[in-house]
């Protein structure tokens, strides 16, 4: 206990000390070493795919299943996109140095509050490696130092990754320490690091439900999270037919297995006769199974019954839990009370019941007539995304690089002193 | 046990549904609601009065020093100067419903990024009855509902202040419960509410350090703190004297118990000789007892030795630490180590330092040629204060309105779907 206990010590105080020499580099410096990372990843493809080699054949001999093994392999076109990855940030505006806010006391002082960096970030991550690579990118394009913890899994190819990482950076003059992996599958090792308070400024955590959970009761440090993503479309009883199927379709199936898709269906119980079994139909033909309450069942008496759980489940998956509300309030309570917090849509032509919707529902992203499946960093323009908060401190739904950085107030006088 | 949980579980789902409803209110709506709140505190001046009388009977029963009992006791000066306070927020501007950021994505979703309440807020205090309306103030006039734990010394006084503003509020439509305070001393109750994650958006410890990390350790839900203020003034080579002089009498004597006021003085060797005796002098006469390093006590033969712990104490007292550094670079880097992140100014007249200093020190505010005093919500310009935090996340610095809100994306769409 106590050698993992000051070995990570020593990571947090070395991250402590690369994240004071992180702010002193410029934006043009970060995009160097931006771009000397993505060279090094592509000359150590041989290294870092032998590690990921070691990794896979650890994992089947572990029983691993099929799923978990395709998450974890590599190959040089998995390795060529995080290396453009790491290029297409280079690209990205510098989000540290902006002037957010400026103003000028009547005793003369000059107040200016400016962006600057967190300091230092720990991600604690499940098994895909080229979240070593994507979260480096954005903690280093803000002026972050970072401490990774991936997968135990995966962990000879996370390191080598952070080796190609630091190693290439290095080159364009990345201060040592800047990428950390930690390199023990001890699981004591995540308490300790969350509990590292004065040296991480802030922990995400990426992955199950139970290890977010772990993460939250363990941390003294900030943490932002996402824990599930319960979204619901609720057609309204002015929706367009032709509109509302085409939205339900695409927030379920596009992608099912995302935080973004579609978990529960709301109907305005004036027009659910007619258009609930269009929507079934419409959604049985891509293989979505059906469980809602009983008002539905009568409408399409093919719809499972659903139970309380399968309110605030997220399937990640073909299932649809459909529910009919009497009124757009019901359908406030009910998306207020089983939801997620993290994206919910209306279908309706009514702007008065658009307004109330988005300002009573207390989530992160509100859709007029739009599918909740653009609740993402790209789709919103960041660029970039390091993450979905449902949390409401610091950072909510999307988080880009901006999400990434604190403010400090710079304050110039000439002499001023407090009467 | 059971009983606690249960009693503030039941707390916590009141507040939540206030906090529905208070998103609802209207800006005039509020400032009535503030504006009759403030009348009622004046109309029960009696009530609480008695109430604060038994507290104050309590503690002296209970032996409380003088410093404490002053803290609790209330006058009708007091009570008339809570009941102001409330009335000058009404004039501040809403912080909620602003329009933070707006766009309109390549296939025609318009994103709006709008300030919302965070939801329910959790104030755990000491000593002070006044906290009890201040805070309520300012959480009502950004819509959030507040669940208050004052110290057990001012119970009954604390409950006749919230029961006032919850009633007061109530004529002017402030939902049920939205003004709450935990009426049991039980000491577990702190732990249960720093628990109550779903129900309890934001904790925020107010009073020593030894509470504010207790709630640390314990809370599951976002905490914004300020552990302490240890705060620097760093005289440089090239400062004048006479604005050395002024800014650091002022930052250690104007008010020496406050958290913005100095703990520790640096000065740059190359003008300690002439400079330091000069200090010294000035507040030697202003009752400042000082505790130096090796060089400084060769310069000033009066002055008492430090230790280590002198570096990071946060004396509110006349007692100030004061250090000879060799060079910017060697004040920068005390500073990251021994402050707690709060305010440190440097007093100088190279431009090329300052920038230096403000980049490199990791502090909420940084000043240059002005007294640290400044950090305060008033001296800012913000209106109202509901504390400084030493935090980096989600509010840093003087914390005023808008930090008690967050955001949400409101996305308008005709019909939108992720292809």
């Amino acid at each position: 206990m106590t050698t993992l206990h000051d070995e990570l010590l020593t990571m947090g105080d070395a991250a402590v000390e690369a994240a004071r020499q992180l702010v002193r580099l410029s934006a043009a410096r970060k995009n160097k070493i931006l771009a000397a990372m993505a060279d090094e990843l592509e000359n150590r493809q041989a290294t870092i795919l032998g590690a990921n080699a070691a990794d896979l054949e650890a994992g089947r001999a572990a029983g691993l299943n099929t799923a978990l093994l395709d998450r974890l392999q590599l190959n040089p076109a998995r390795i060529k996109g995080m290396a453009e990855g790491l290029r297409a940030i280079t690209h990205l505006p510098d989000p540290v140095g902006r002037t957010l806010r400026r103003w000028t006391r009547p005793n003369g002082l000059k107040i200016r509050k400016i962006s600057v960096p967190l300091g230092v970030i720990a991600i604690i991550f499940e098994s895909r490696p080229n979240v070593t690579a994507d979260a480096t990118a954005l903690c280093l394009k803000s002026s972050n130092a970072v401490i990774l913890r991936g997968g135990k899994e995966a962990l000879r190819s996370n390191l080598a990754i952070a080796d190609a990482l630091q190693a290439g950076g290095a080159k364009e003059g990345l201060p040592p320490h800047s990428v950390q992996m930690v390199a023990t599958p001890d699981r004591d090792a995540v308490r300790e690091l969350v509990q590292m308070e004065g040296r991480i400024d802030l922990v995400m955590p990426r992955g199950g439900e139970s290890l977010i959970r772990a993460v939250v009761e363990q941390a003294r440090v900030p943490v932002i999270k996402h824990y599930k993503g319960v979204c619901h479309v609720y057609v309204d009883k002015t929706a367009k037919l032709p509109m509302a199927l085409s939205i339900v379709e695409n927030a379920k199936c596009q992608r099912p297995g995302v935080c973004n898709a579609m978990e529960t269906l709301l109907v305005h119980q004036s027009i659910a006769g007619s258009v609930l079994p269009q929507i079934c139909e419409r959604l049985i033909a891509r293989g979505v199974e059906f469980r809602g309450d009983e008002a539905s069942r009568k409408i399409v008496p093919g719809i499972k019954p659903a139970d309380e759980t399968d309110w605030s489940a997220e399937y990640l998956d073909l299932i649809l839990a459909v529910k009919v509300v009497p009124s757009l309030e019901a359908a406030i309570e009910h998306i207020n009370r089983y939801g997620s917090r993290h994206s919910d849509a209306i279908v309706t032509q009514s702007v008065s019941a658009w307004r109330r919707f988005s300002r009573d529902v207390d989530s992160a992203t509100l859709y007029w007539n739009a599918s909740t499946r653009f609740t993402d960093g790209g789709e919103f323009g960041f660029g970039a995304e390091i993450g979905i908060s449902t949390d409401k401190l610091h950072a909510r739904g999307p988080m880009g690089l901006e999400e990434l950085t604190t403010y400090k107030y710079v304050v110039t006088g000439t002499g001023q002193v407090r009467i």
